[in-house]
Parts: structure tokens; C-alpha cells; sequence
């Protein structure tokens, strides 16, 4: 057991991650899609560091943006995991300030409450293994640290910055494994500095871990970065609750700075201890990144999904949508990622650029810049099929017990084909239930509304026809997600 | 005017073009595909010897598989063109047989019958010079010549077949441009050997065009290759009249032997004469020939549809269909070719390797290897938006006067919602016409048919429900295009 503990975990999921375009979009970004396995990165995240027998961890704190928080509440759900809770960044600032607000939350609801700050779209395979880790970090809190978990590096990388270890914290401390002084940050080496850094061994990668107290964390802030407190205390002084979600003060938050808690904290603070970690760990920060993490054959390929490749080596071939075929022939060090609304290929080396592409896409308003194909809503999800002349079509997905609101459009019809589940259809005043292979019409202006009363989901086909087929045309007589947009 | 003429083309259309995969596929290949423009490549052949006011050209002879005929005929009619017969080669066998039949056919109905015979899948820029070089070569036939029209190399190229030339055909020939003896065929050289050989200047490309009598060329299969004559005259003795497509002979023209025309009398034969041809021509063969022949810009990079090129070099992007995106970042010597379905990605100088790629898509059964996304009939096409457990969604467009069969199903039910143009439909016993906006049920079992009676096309959704779903769900009740197939 720990002397402080359990620990809050703080996950920061509000990030964009579009040098993981086209799979990462701004509206579905990075952490909450899936890139190996059935979980998505912020549910492996919050399993990570889920309250279990070792009574280690406590649920967790959720910083994120405003259009996730469905998508994160979902997902927690979905991974059993019910959380401290789900904060609402209203605008991006970068780490800091979404940081320290969950240290004064967490200040304000328990004065002894210990955080471990971690974002939530990095990839740790061996979750035990951190978790010891993370408990070896525990003792330094007693004499107020702040404690860094650093990486050993297994290669000279240089996307990533380090810290420099130095001797170790106390006499007390696990000689190899226990924690140590920190000398300084170091910035994104060179290639030389990446090896010589290697070589000389006291530098590990700097991972944006942090184990502290909630109260020395806000010490910290008030110590090296006085001009964040008045807008964060303020933001979380005016949060309101927004169903279950806590919304912090849009005006207060963005009068905040955007800068990154390395930069405000961090790197200033002389309580800072850093616990070594020997074992696998990505960022996940850009296809190459994914192609080093996945496996590959012989010839160093990876492959995802159904792709077929011919005579490559050391490349990365990922066909992300079922069904679709993506064919690589004599790729060297490429990366190609197939989705039937967009392509990307790219050298390896070229990782770092994607984001620039995605840049140049929003530039010319193509909407895969930053809209997924699958668009998530509180209620589920639906896509378009096909979009004609005058003419929609889309497939929806209402999860059990979803709820669209009560609305009624002005310029398009709909029709809708239950194809799997059961649907409860509101149509003016008469209700009825539709199962597979029953239809509904839904005429220009007429009130209506689609629920998920059953245990399974609900699947249907809309098309849509009329003048004007945008999302906007849209009236929301009632909703039980209390949104103003769609 | 000509002394023999008009010339009837014999369009060879009957090509699988597997190395324009994914665009071209073995159910809708390269030359009824549009490349570029709006015209397919056998729109563009057709045309290119169309009937015209010079009196140089008659209705073309199309020769064709069993599966392409519609298209054959459609794309025709959309061109403005009727043609002379439309032949269906039951099995390919290669462009002997093809052209052998062509000539007996002709031979047959006017033993004076002049033949260009053109590949349909290659590309001609300048239509007007080219007629102007088979005007050129009409002289030699009065002495019985075949005419081989040879493409000026602009370049090394170690990917086709040459033929030299040799003196004057006689003393009034256009010393330049007019016809000229052949000295032999040569194949496929190497780089230093194409080199050389562009440097002698009397080596031409062999384009596999040809002019000749019917009769001159009936005779050179008699003398060079006889065991064609047997099975190619049977099967045209045996053809018989398939809705205005003239069908050959299954059996007998299977017994012919595979070959090609170079290979089984071109080589050998001592009456052919070359007119050189300066000006572009490519066979389009592979997506290396593609990229040479679209517009680049200054860092040869060819963009076809939404394709965004990011520092490449020589290399060339299509996104086929619209509204997908590719990017392509820092690609160099590439092609990137994506399509919703499938993707493929090879370096230039591997273009040639891609029917091995389908191959071994077609090894493993997967559908891109063969089937196209749309699947085009005779009465319109049909894709598949989406296929679900116990559901498909497609979309279905009726061409003005298409009519598909009287059919039903014993495992699935229909919803159709109309989306565009007016609809007869056909449940049972009852005909109604339904427009945009109105949809229709078809329950297991019920006897229907889809007709398109107006002048506009008609597209409709179709949602399909049951427990299997396979195209070969059907019983065909009365077909217009007496299909027993789909």
C-alpha cells in the first residue's frame, strides 16, 4: 500500500494529433481512436491506471475539449470505468492550465489528494510494469517532490527531449530503479547529442508523467507561473455542471496562457525527482512512430488491415476502414494509410510533415482536413453514405438508451429503414417501435424524434431529399443533451 | 478521296488492362474507362476514326468480350455512333482470332472491304494528323500490302516492340512520310540497344495498327497461319444474333489458338509495308505511361482529382473518385492511385509489376482484384454503399428506356426510395410511377420490376434487408436483354 494514495489520475485528452492524419482528425482525434486494438488509446489510458486490488489509483480527472466529452464519457463507460471527473476545457491552452485546473479541484476536494499527470495518447504495452513504477515515485511526495517519470531510451532518438538524471534522491532510494535529483531539461537533440546522450546514459526521455501532490503541484504554479493561477482559479470558480460534465468559465479559461507545463513548471522547479522507466514506451507523435510500435515482418514491414505488400521494406501499409484494399509494391521506408475518404504516402522520414498537409487541406476548406467520415454524438454516431443531387444518404447508429432530440427540419424529407435493432419513432404525436426491415417517412416539417429503448443497437438508413440538405436545418423543440447545435 | 474506302475500323476492345488496376478492373477494363476526360478510351478510338465528311471512315467493327458488350454499345450511342457489328469474342483469344473474324466478316459483305485495325486502349492526341498518315498508307493497298503504321520514338523506350524500316515501297512514295519496306520486327530491347536504335532513326514503335484489305489480310492467315482459318471461320459460320450483337461460336472459336497477330502473321509476312506516324501516341500500358502523358508541372508532378502533392518529384497522384483525398508528401519517382475501394502505391519504375498485385488480390479472393465498385448492366450500373450484417444499401441508376428484368427474391426484401427522374415500378399486379422523394416496398417473394420510361435518368437508394444477400438471389421472370445471369 502507499503512504499517500490512492492517486487521482489526471488525463489529458484534449489534444488534436493531426500528424496521425488521415486516421486522426480534429473532430475524432488521436486518443479516442482505435490504432492496434479494439481500445481506443484514452481507454487503454484510463485502464492503465484504473482503480484496482493494489489500491493504487482512484478514478480519474478527464481534461478535455468540449466536442469529446461525449465521446470520452462514452468510452470510460464502455471500459467500466466511472470517473472523479470529466472537466471541459473551453478552449485549447496547451498543458499547463488544464493541469493546474485539476490540481485545484482536486486541492479543494481533498488537500492530501495526489495526481498523477498523464496524457492520454501515448502507448505503454507492459501497464504493470509502469504501475510499479509509478509507486516507486510515491515517497519522494513526503518531502514535497514532484516527481518525472523518464524513459531509458532503447535507441538515439531525436523527436523527443530528456532530462538529465542526477544522484540519487536520498540514501534510502533503490540505487538503480529509485528516484534521482533532476540536472535539466534537454531540448530535441541533434543526431550526434541523440547518441552521445545515449551513451552516456543519464538521460532519459522526458514523457509528460508527473506524480505529485495536488497542493505542491498549485505551489509550484503559484512559485513559477503566478500568471496562470487568476484565470485557471477563476475558470474552475465559475465551472458550471453540464450533464455531469463540469464545464470550466469559457471567459476566464481563455484568459489564460497557452504554454505547456515543461515550460511553466518544470523546468524551473528545484523539487523535481525523476523515476526512471525501463520498458517499451511511444508517443504514438507520427506514423513512424506507429510503424516502430507495430509488428513487423522480416523485411520490416507492417501491415494493418487488409493491405498487400509487394517487395516493400521497412514501411508501414494501413487500410483503416474495413473492406478496403490498399496495394504497395516496392515501397523503402514508406508509409501509406488508406480510408475511403482520404489517402496518405509518405517517406518515414517525412513523418513530422503530415501535419503541414493537413494545414494545406484546411486552407483549401476540404472537409477531411478536419471532419472524420464517422461523425460521434452523444447519442451514437452516424456517416454519410452518398450525398447526390438533392439527395442524402446516411447510416445511423443510436446506442441503447440514445436519444436524438425532438426536431423537425424545414427544407429535406426523410425516410428511414430500421435495419438492425429497435427503433422507438416519434413522428407529430403517434409513437411506434420499428425493427429490422420496417420503414418510416418523415415529411418536410413534421416533428420527430429516433430513441434506443432496447439493449442492442440501432442501426438505420436515412435518406434524405430535399433543396438544401446541410446539418443546420434543424429545429430542436427538446434535447436530452441540452445542445443548442446539432 | 480514297481509291479503296471507306475504311472500317475493327476496334479491338476486348482487353483486361490489369495494369491500370485499380481503375481498370477485369468487370469494367481500361478502354471503357475514362482516363482523362469525359471519353473513355474506346470513345476516343471510335471517334478518332469515326465517319466523318473526308468519306475516310465507315461504321466500325467492334470486337468484345461477352461481358462488355452493353458498354460497348452504350458508349457507341452516347458517341453519336452506330457500328458496323459488334462481335463478341466468347473466350479472348488474344488478337489473331479477333482480327481474323473482323476480316471474314468484312471479306464477307464487300469483298473490296478496307480494314484499320485499332487497338481501342491507346491514346492519340492529334486524331486529324493520324487519319492524315492512314490516308497515306491507302496507296500500297492496291498492290495488295498490309500497311503497319509505326509511331516515331521520341525516347529510348525498352517497353515496346519496334519494326525497321527499310527503302521506298516504290518511286512515287512521299520520300518523307510515304510507305516504305519492312525489314523485320524487333523486340523488346534494352536500354543500350532502344538507345542505339533511336539513333539510327529507321526503327519505329510497333502501335499494332494496321491497314488492309479484308481479303489481303484473309489471305495472310492462309498462308501464315492456317490453323487459325478453321476454328475463326466455323465460329463465324456459327455466330448467331444476340439483340443486335453478333455472338461467335463459343466452342469453335475456343478451338482457335491464342495468339497475336504479330506473332501468327505480321512477322512473317513479306507484303507489309510501314508508314511512319510522327506525333504522340502512347498505349497507355501501365500508370508509368499515364503519368507521361498527363500534364505536370514543373517538378513532374501529374495530379488527377483532389490530390495534393507536398515537395514530390516525378510522380504521379489520382484520386479517382470524387471527394476523396490523397496526399502525397515528398514522393519522388511514384505513383499513388486511390480509389474508395482500393489503393495502390509503387514506385514508376515498377508500373509494370501491378498485374502481379492483382494476382495476388485475385489469389485471395479479394472482390477489388476483379469487380469494380460500380457494376454496370445493361439497363444502367448499381454500387454497393454499404453492406451490413443482414443489409445492403445500394444505389441504382436507370438509364433512359433501361428496364431491368421481372425478377424475385426468396431472401430479401427492398425499400426503394426514389432520388432523381420519374420511376415505373412494377409490384405484382400494379405499375406506378413514382418521382423524387417516394419510396416503395418490396416484400419477400413479390414479383417487381424497375423500368425508366422518361428522358432523364432515374436513381434510387435501395435498402435490401434479410438473411442472405448475394446477387444470385434471383428468378427472372421476362428480361429485355435476355440474360439468365443477373
Amino acid at each position: 500500500m502507499t503512504q499517500d494514495g490512492p492517486i487521482t489520475p489526471v488525463l489529458l485528452s484534449g489534444g488534436e494529433g493531426s500528424r496521425l492524419w488521415p486516421l486522426s482528425r480534429r473532430s475524432h482525434p488521436k486518443q479516442f481512436v482505435g490504432i492496434g486494438g479494439p481500445l481506443t488509446l484514452f481507454q487503454q489510458a484510463a485502464l492503465r491506471f484504473a482503480p484496482g486490488e493494489d489500491g493504487l489509483f482512484a478514478p480519474p480527472v478527464v481534461m478535455t475539449g468540449a466536442d469529446f466529452r461525449f465521446m470520452a464519457r462514452d468510452q470510460l463507460e464502455c471500459a467500466g470505468i466511472a470517473p472523479e471527473a470529466v472537466l471541459i476545457e473551453p478552449v485549447p491552452r496547451n498543458t499547463a492550465p488544464a493541469i493546474l485546473a485539476a490540481a485545484l479541484l482536486m486541492e479543494a476536494r481533498d488537500p492530501g489528494a495526489v495526481l498523477l499527470i498523464a496524457p492520454a495518447d501515448h502507448a505503454i504495452p507492459d501497464p504493470a510494469g509502469f504501475r510499479q513504477a509509478v509507486a516507486r515515485g510515491l515517497p519522494a511526495l513526503a518531502t514535497g517532490q514532484i516527481v518525472a517519470f523518464g524513459i531509458a531510451p532503447d535507441r538515439p532518438e531525436t523527436g523527443y527531449g530528456y532530462i538529465e538524471a542526477g544522484p540519487l534522491l536520498d540514501n534510502t532510494s533503490d540505487p538503480i530503479a529509485g528516484p534521482r535529483r533532476v540536472l535539466r531539461f534537454v531540448e530535441k537533440p541533434d543526431a550526434a547529442r541523440a547518441a552521445e546522450m545515449m551513451q552516456e546514459g543519464r538521460f532519459l526521455w522526458n514523457a509528460g508523467l508527473f506524480l505529485a501532490r495536488a497542493a505542491d503541484l498549485v505551489a509550484a504554479f503559484r512559485l513559477h507561473a503566478p500568471h496562470c493561477l487568476g484565470p485557471v482559479s477563476a475558470a474552475l470558480a465559475g465551472a458550471r455542471d453540464d450533464l455531469g460534465f463540469l464545464r470550466l468559465d469559457p471567459a476566464s479559461f481563455a484568459a489564460a496562457p497557452s504554454i505547456s507545463v515543461d515550460f511553466a513548471v518544470m523546468e524551473k522547479a528545484t523539487n523535481l525527482a525523476l523515476v526512471p522507466y525501463v520498458g517499451a514506451w511511444s508517443d504514438l507523435g507520427d506514423w513512424n512512430a506507429i510503424w516502430r510500435g507495430q509488428a513487423q515482418d522480416d523485411a520490416g514491414v507492417a501491415c494493418h488491415g487488409p493491405a498487400e505488400a509487394i517487395g516493400c521494406r521497412n514501411s508501414l501499409l494501413r487500410a483503416e476502414a474495413g473492406g478496403q484494399v490498399l496495394v504497395g509494391i516496392g515501397l523503402e521506408d514508406m508509409i501509406a494509410v488508406a480510408m475511403p475518404d482520404a489517402v496518405l504516402v509518405a517517406p518515414r522520414a517525412r513523418a513530422q510533415e503530415v501535419r503541414h498537409a493537413v494545414a494545406q487541406l484546411r486552407a483549401r476548406s476540404a472537409p477531411q482536413a478536419d471532419a472524420a467520415q464517422r461523425d460521434y454524438r452523444p447519442w451514437g454516431w452516424f456517416e454519410t453514405l452518398v450525398l447526390g443531387p438533392g439527395f442524402r444518404v446516411k447510416r445511423i447508429m443510436v446506442a441503447p438508451g440514445g436519444r436524438l432530440s425532438l426536431q423537425s427540419h424545414s427544407h429535406r424529407a426523410e425516410h428511414w429503414v430500421v435495419v438492425e435493432g429497435e427503433a422507438r419513432i416519434t413522428l407529430g404525436t403517434q409513437t411506434q417501435v420499428l425493427g429490422p426491415d420496417r420503414s418510416v417517412y418523415v415529411p418536410i416539417g413534421t416533428v420527430h424524434r429516433l430513441e434506443n429503448p432496447g439493449p442492442d443497437p440501432v442501426v438505420l438508413i436515412e435518406v434524405q431529399t430535399g433543396s438544401y440538405l446541410g446539418e443546420d436545418d434543424i429545429v430542436r423543440h427538446d434535447d436530452a443533451y441540452a445542445r443548442s447545435a446539432v
